[in-house]
């Protein structure tokens, strides 16, 4: 799908559906009163980020401003300041009033989440990271989700729906499910092994039935080079997966003479625990992360009549007139 | 809408673009070794909350399973508790393994937002709630938020979306914009009161260009009796709404005569402002909400596999075989 | 007056009415034992901070002490540090013991509110402070509090006797009681700026009936170059002043074409509030301070003997002798 | 004197002197304007206390206000809330707003020290409190001090100037500068029991050359049944008294058959440290406080006009027209 | 042995060996002067718990007394308060004065561990524990740490010498040592089995090699009925012991027919993960501990010298005197 | 004593009563089955400190190593970190397994000790620390803790089992008890010089009946030169001995001509109170430290067996093989 496509706005959108209904009413007003002024509207974020949503959003501008419309923003996954005007809108106000919300909520879901991916990307130093946190967020924005990990810097995404946005094959592993229907870890990835393109990885889950050390040893012994690595993913009650058990791993392996088998860390991973890791040379060879990016909060954005009618204007607590920014860039 | 068509799945889900790859691999598998085992599968929470999204689930659930397939749950809306099991499906695996992505999503957002309502309802003690939080979130998922908080107790939603999903009408003051577009608060409210639905209510915002208690003032004495009510909106930069202005715009209002005019609040408002707002005996007729909803984490849920053909079974770290919970009811 | 004239004692201060009786009755013992000892006394500081209240404290002293008395301190408005000896008197007993309580007294007072006012201007950072809280504090001893102020470096108080004290004209601006009686801002504004000495600056304030911003263009309008600037004193009911305001405030006066209109702040006004509002560099021309230094603790000052007759003495828990201090100079 | 002429204002703040000088300038305008607006000001506290300063105000107002004046209020020495009204003035404008400063000036004083005693009190359970605290205020304001400790619950204080303005004797004991003179505390006291009113109780001060045990048992040797009670004062330097030096002391002074003697404590006492004595059990029979009640911030009043020629009005912030208070009395 | 020969002194305590060498110098001072005063001193704690040591303090009192000493105690096990008089030697003062270091450091140390342990069982509510820290502290004195730990209510200990001093049987399960040398937990119970007196009970240790739930069930069914209980030690590495590892455990035991073997906890338990383990209501039927109470520190004791010649005397800080206390007997 | 004596193993160590009783079982089952496997074990402690024991430790397992036996560790009082191999032994397992408990708890309790005098001294920056601790723990180690208090840098000990370990003589000054039997510190001190060997320093206490800056110029005056130092111990009831009152006695006893008199300071001392003596300056010659180093708790260390006849093994969360540690040295 050609990048146009991708962002393009959804139906319900574009019909004003998931507008704030009083948006709805002013356009009715200002049709009834004949009025429809050229206005100047600012957006902004309440905290420091990565903007995210941006190629989202101008998609929808692109649809229904009209020609004498012009809009100035930041690219996607810029870095952003608190109150930084990021996207500058002018052209008459019923054009695009009601796009008020889908725009807003657009730059708030994302950017939340590629602030957070980011986050974790940084304390990672370089260890990739692969998203998995679709589990956590609808499925009707997990895609969003996933491409905004990206745009934060993740190195993969687990749904179709999700790296296709991104651009990506889509990465996995092996779930627990399938070793529960095989009853045994072996068996599983050996099947895995027989029926999945060989292109796709081995990595093998080693936390199903028995401890992490012993299981990952009886993979490595079936698979051989063909395993690419394992996954260790301790639930919390069995205390989860320790820099202590990383570092085991990796000299049985190595002593069993499979230094080739990589390991990947999930299961509870976010920042803090990352940075834990890191401090204690724990040999991660890469991190699988869901609620550390699917748990915070979006960041609200806020958008601002600056100019009616080539009018400096504000409401209270705001700077009449456009506010000076550098970085924004014409882009309709 | 039937409520039955209110909550089909899309069909990104149902073609499974939204599943975690390796649930795709997983069934591809298992089709390959002809193994299509009957499990029971278990879905909890990760802290206590409302439970909801079990409408949409069930939709997605009686689409893809067979006439075998057997379906238990809480209903929608019911309070859960960390732990307990809010779900169980009995079914071959290949018919709904792909969906555990999806189904997990559903009731983490929605549990989250509805949870949240929950506490900014108890907080309010009765004050109704409306929510408008939809400029917070992604359009897709906006109006599931507004369901959800509508299920966790508030009174109404702001986009036509979300109020279609709750059954309600959609709820709406006057924007900002409005008022900017006509440089004045009273022909602002003048022109919605010329031009709106008489059964919609007049609610001013008296926020924009003056102090609140002048503007209310203003407001009550140019529609008079019509007017149903002002929104007190203060900017964080003006110090946002405090008690004492409650008191005062509505001492202000009582002496010049427009008892009637009732207030409402928003900015900023969450369950400790809530109560703080209740501990001074503010006169508040309703509060606005909107990012204490949205901002807050999904709550994970977790799918245990606990029986495989009728033997039980459980990855480490769980008990194998279904948990009791005597509060399922057998839905599908 | 003279510097001498102003700093006199009391007639009741030289009676021994406000000395602690037990000194009167320490001197009655001494007479009656016909006991009058040349006794070096020293005096120092609970904590650190500036001194201030020495040239009372001298006035007195010079009064009291025979030919034979000497005394050493350091200067007025010099920073001091904790126990370290701030003055010292060698005199006959009988002649200055029942001075102790008036002499910790003034220096306890005034080196308190002196320290508390260094605080306010350190950070300032130049912006000039003009002191007002003789309200805070008992009129008997308002301009103390006012001199104490002007000695610890703010740049203006605001009554009459203050004034005199610290050697300055009072200063002012216009109270929200004016603008009542008037019933209107710019009516109580244009009178001032009939009736009172064209010397004297024409500072609004402007938080009276409405919204600073729409009021500061009110006044500015109406008085033109003759307004000096404007005062924000935003009530606590209002959310106090804000940087925003601030910044908002000079934005719509110097778009409106009235850039030398400065702006006072005022209102809870501390050396915290203070550096808020330099770090969000907010244009502040100048601040009115009150309670951040009348609210503050005297600094205890403690009077040791610590020789009798030319013998070394001290009571427990201090050592016997005068102790060295290098910054002391004779005074007396 | 009479109680009236006890609080009988000083010629400085019936001239003007010590008021705000933007009142003054207030006065001559509205004489310029030919302006007199009957007003009605009310006066209130910022945080809850023992109000005090009343006896003082009244006695202003009743020297300025002409007959017409009215003037309603609490009485000296009521607990009051946090925002109460307190004291009520309807008059002439120009006949009392130049009083404004002096009037919340000796509320905040007075009431702050009367505050701050009454806490000491309530701690001390019945034990009685002495206040020596004039060596930390300003020698023209400690007789205010001592008086508002003696309304706050203290039993009695230690300036004439104080105590009279109580209607009480002045207190005292002996201070370390005698027993310096006499180098031997045994010496002091016998010379103080020699020459001092027998009706002036014999209390010792037992810290200056020897441990506190010790040196009383000696004082009680030298005086028997003529001592009235020792007085612990321990420095900071030695430890300050503990709750187990006055069991020792009351201990070893019973067991040499002077269980007659008493005890008092001073030194950095203050409800936590008399909590702390009184959980112990110490069996103290006073305490001497100082610092703890001069410390104290003064309590911040406020006066707002409610009404100008009838008319309710109040700047931003506040409810118009006068305050619902059914605690008020009229007064003048 | 009797119990008193348990608690004989040994030769270098009973020598003066281990006497701080100033009571050395006192008695050969007090010899060479011909003094031999009879005193009372009396032993308190420095804080509350469970007086350990009695037995041994008496038994050495017993034999270096005359008899005209007299001793008067409370009993071994008691609780006692902080400050409270446990013991009371009344004899002269040559004959034990050099004991003082040895009678405070045994109460010292044993009513420190005593305490620890009560802390423990009052966490357990009646499951019992079995001590094993004799790892944690000198050889010498381990056999004193395990009697203290019963006296304080545990129900077993596992050394040979500490359960002879508490008239016990040794407890042990079997050490991670020799699972190590036989490389296999199953075959190491085996061998534990065959070879140990069937009056010990089998309880396998099972996180040696496999993860726990697995390895339990197969000692489970390898030993059957005569497998008394598994015991849990999970390593910090692998997230220690949780309160679910311990559900899950007992669930699979029960699921597999072995409801009859019980469960022993183990490796860090403290009382806070006591009472953790306890709230999440994990069937743990015993739990080992070692350093919760090995860890803590000693109660320090106090010795005071009350009485010389019958004579009242205390050093500064102390009440001369014995101390009344009813709950003291007579023991010597 | 030669060295090797100091540290010989008793009896009821080397015959296994104070082992844990499954290490008797192991030795047992070993035997029956025939077995006696050359392990490797390693000996690791729980934090960073100071190592100690080890002299014991390795006089103990010269007693019970056949020759085959190997010994590497590093040496006592060196700094250690957590978890780093200080000890490795391999031999076969039969000759020492059972000496694990003693070995582990010889390491942890002098350890814990010396790593705890370490702080003491290293907070002390040159001044000497004396340790008097025997009274707080159990006479049967007390000359342990005192060694491993010198260790870890103390300067002096009090008992001459203690010192004798050491190789040192002991340290004392007076107790309270000798002062007591005589009434008076003067006398006590005088009957000391009259009958102690003049080589012991005269270190007089001076808080037992007078205000120590008082007493410590009595017995100044009293032994003149012979009195080589003062020692303040101001129990918690006077307030313990503050850094003032060091100040204070050293200028008084210089002020008296007695410059040559040091000060000793004792009671509750602890680093962080030798880091506030040290930073007010106060004129501290020597420091006594009783519980500062015999309340902390005990260093556990860990034993693991790592290799079996030649094979890298270990327990999980352990990494098998012996650990690379450089600064290991061989020792038997």
């Amino acid at each position: 799908m050609s990048e146009n496509g991708r962002f393009l706005p959804s139906e319900r959108v574009l019909s004003g559906q998931t507008a704030d209904v009083y948006f709805l009413n002013t356009r009715q007003i200002l049709a009834a009163e004949g009025s429809n002024p050229v206005v100047t509207m600012e957006v902004f974020p309440s905290r420091d980020g990565i903007l995210c949503g941006m190629k989202e959003a101008i998609a929808l501008l692109a649809q229904v401003l009209p020609e004498t419309g012009a809009v100035w923003g930041l690219a996607e996954g810029e870095p952003m300041s608190r109150r930084e005007v990021v996207l500058r809108i002018r052209a008459p106000y019923q054009a695009f009033g009601i796009y008020e919300t889908a725009i807003l909520g657009i730059l708030a879901s994302e950017s939340g989440w590629a602030t957070a991916a980011r986050a974790c990307v940084d304390a990672a130093g370089g260890i990739p990271i692969i998203h998995f946190g679709a589990r956590h967020v609808h499925p009707d924005v997990s895609a969003r989700l996933e491409y905004a990990a990206v745009v934060g810097g993740c190195a993969g995404c687990a749904t179709p729906a999700g790296a296709a946005l991104a651009g990506l094959e889509p990465s996995g592993t092996i779930p627990h499910a399938l070793i529960l229907c095989f009853e045994d870890t072996v068996r599983a990835v050996e099947a895995f092994d027989r029926h999945i393109d060989p292109a796709v990885r081995r990595i093998a889950l080693v936390d199903t039935f028995k401890d992490e050390a012993e299981e990952s040893l009886r993979v490595a012994r079936a698979l051989g080079d063909r395993l690419w690595g394992v996954r260790l993913d301790t639930p919390a009650e069995r205390g989860r997966v320790t820099p202590e058990l990383v570092h085991e791993v990796r000299a049985r392996l190595d002593q069993a003479g499979f230094p080739h088998v990589k390991i990947v860390v999930s299961g509870g991973v976010d920042p803090d625990r990352i940075a834990a890791f890191r401090a204690q040379g724990a040999p991660v060879d890469g991190f699988g992360i869901g609620s550390a990016i699917s748990r915070v909060s979006p960041i609200d954005f806020t958008a601002d009549i600056k100019e009616v009618e080539g009018q400096a204007i504000a409401k209270r607590g705001r700077i009449p007139g456009p506010t000076p920014n550098a970085r924004l860039e014409r882009i309709l």
